[in-house]
């Protein structure tokens, strides 16, 4: 059995599941965002009247942080009196960051988890080993309510990354470059598995970035086997007790891909969909009216280092706005002692408090018509960040970074020292 | 004369001025927030075509720092091609923060300027010895085409803070307990100058505070005469030449007031008008949903400090979130600097992008409906901050910070070192 298929058994209290079987399995853990409110209308709706365990919910007020209209600021306050009425203690008010950030920071992201949430990219924490996926109200009242949910048993594909990533080259660039190649249809209700030597040179945030971008192909969750990287962020960070789980040698994956990114340049999802995938060389000169870091997929302390490391003692270009979203108070803090914030605010850019912002077009950085924004986040719809001819370029740190800086696309490889 | 009378007199290009008579004068400093797309409309409507000095003329990105809405980040476009096409080097954007913050930040507030804002807290600038006061659309669109507006010279009232202030008590509880005492409306179209003995022991970020909040009483502008105070930050900010114009022994104001802020206490403004004020003992223990510390009137890095102080090594209370907006770019680098922001955050505040935020309940912080918010900004009318049931508290940084920590409106002189 593959360990996403051991996971499931182990959940589901079972000795072995096969690929398309429905089980009925634990959930770790249950976490409600900001955007749906109708979780908690649901869960009183089925009758229910108390969650299945407080400790294992959790609460992210991180789409509207702060609220910026009335109705955001009542549907908060809603969730912030389900928690209190329910003993729900996990409530992550507005200061916290995004889900997916939140979870790692706090040690709630570990192997052999079982983790939903009511987010797409959900699929991050694969980055753990843990079985992570997104679903709707209806699914997540059902967990609040009895602590289990149904999953059919994907089916299993790997995806290796061989080589050694070039200077300017990371893990957003290598998924990129893979969505280009597979389709953003390619893995749908399927689970990916990222492997291969590249993986080496990838620290935990980059291996959140590739697998929070898995959900972009459509997956239903991803996987990256626990190692000595993975071992040392756990260390650190998880207090709980958790079991990995390793796959079987004579496993059958659906399909194994593998990808050399030996000569892989930077990359761009194009406007208007993330499989729009080209060499940045394509766009090098395009003007730019917003470069926007931030997000689940792009908003770490270590894509807010790369930023800095290009605009120290630079301004960002004067046509150009520069918006830094911290995917969390962790990593606003960690970017403070590092003085990174401190060097991009001299700079000329503008720090928004740590959430999802302007990532799906809510609020705190919104675009109007016919600009142009490039950007670490994961979707590039017509719509996706305010106005629907914008046009919305998807791209690594270093790329947001560097474009920043010239006011339009440029190679970020020059600009890695 | 006045000192007022004889900036408007030298403005206006004569000798004397008195009461009442309308002088046409020079604007050395026209600035249009990002609220006020009509002035531009309004511009090219009475068929003007190029702002009479584009280095007069200042725009500000601050109250859609950065944009919640497809149309806010319209506007803004705008507003940026109009600087483009106009010559208008003084493009303050989204990084940089209040206008009136701004200003004082980049050495453009100075004795003897006229400034004209369309924005009602313009009075600030009588902290340095300006003749500052807000406009609207039509009568701004008029200085960026003559460069020029016409000024009834106001009546000039006297306001004498006496004593020394109080553990706990800062220029917003003196100038609350002005307006307390003297109404809304007191000095409707009015000068009002401050002035006593109180006034040494306020520093300039107090005295901004005071002569915003001179707005609510209802003044056309305010004053302060410049002293060492006002020097000592002229000379480490103020590179333009300027001249300092003095009152006339003789001068007969409309009326002087003294109030003996000895024995003052810290002061709240009630629910729903900021002339409904009292003694904060009157709502010792109310609890609090939201604290915001922000905005032209207190979100300088002074105020920032006093939050801080209170707060370090504690954290805010779990009931209560801490909304902090520093005034502008150079508030939050300092307040990075002095250490403060990484306290608050550490402590549980959340900070949000310099600029107006949710103070008149735009974005970034709004309330949801029956919630109850101190705040240290400038108005508490139903609606300002959101929901029209939601109940907003004015007073000082102290009151603020103190109540963020307990979850209730408390007497800060207790959490004062």
């Amino acid at each position: 059995m593959h360990a996403i298929e051991k996971l499931l058994a182990k959940k589901a209290g079972k000795s072995s599941v096969k690929t398309g079987e429905i089980v009925n399995c634990e959930v770790d853990m249950a976490g409600i965002n900001d955007l749906y409110l109708q979780t908690i209308k649901s869960f009183f709706e089925m009758g229910a009247k108390k969650v299945f365990n407080p400790s294992k919910v959790i609460m992210f007020l991180d789409h509207y942080a702060p609220p910026s209209t009335i109705t955001q600021a009542q549907n908060q306050k809603e969730f912030r009196e389900f928690c209190w009425d329910q003993g729900i203690e996990l409530l992550m008010d507005i200061d916290q960051g995004v889900c997916h950030q939140v979870l790692a920071d706090k040690g709630l992201s570990y192997p052999g988890e079982i983790v939903v949430i009511t987010d797409s990219h959900t699929t991050t924490h694969g980055a753990f080993g843990a079985f992570g996926t997104g679903v709707g109200a209806t699914d997540l009242a059902i967990i609040l309510a009895t602590g289990k949910l149904w999953f059919r048993v994907p089916e299993i594909i790997k995806i290796n990354f061989e080589g050694i990533p070039a200077r300017g080259v990371y893990a957003k660039d290598m998924i990129l470059n893979a969505i280009g190649q597979l389709g953003a249809d390619f893995a749908v209700y399927k689970a990916v598995e990222f492997s291969g030597s590249a993986l080496k040179h990838l620290n935990i945030s980059e291996r959140m970035a590739m697998c929070n971008m898995s959900t972009e192909m459509g997956a239903k969750t991803s996987y990256i086997q626990p190692d000595e990287i993975t071992m040392k962020f756990l260390e650190q960070n998880v207090s709980k007790e958790y079991e990995i789980f390793y796959t079987d040698e004579d496993f059958k994956y659906e399909a194994e891909i593998t990808i050399d990114i030996s000569d892989l340049k930077p990359q761009i999802a194009a406007p208007f969909s993330v499989d729009n995938v080209f060499d940045i060389s394509k766009f090098i000169g395009q003007e730019i009216d917003q470069a926007y870091l931030g997000s689940c997929t792009g908003g770490r302390a270590e894509d807010i280092a790369i930023a800095a490391s290009i605009l120290k003692d630079k301004k960002v270009s004067s046509r150009t706005r520069f918006i830094i979203v911290p995917a969390s108070k962790e990593v606003f803090l960690e970017s403070m002692r590092r003085g990174d914030v401190q060097t991009l605010v001299t700079s000329g850019a503008t720090f928004v408090t740590p959430g999802c912002a302007a990532c799906l077009g809510t609020h705190e950085g919104m675009l109007a018509s016919g600009e142009r924004c490039i950007t670490t986040t994961n979707r590039n719809f017509p719509g996706r960040m305010g106005h629907a001819s914008a046009q919305i370029f998807l791209g690594s740190p270093a790329a947001v970074a560097a474009a920043a800086l010239e006011g339009k696309i440029v190679d970020p490889s020059n600009y890695i020292n």
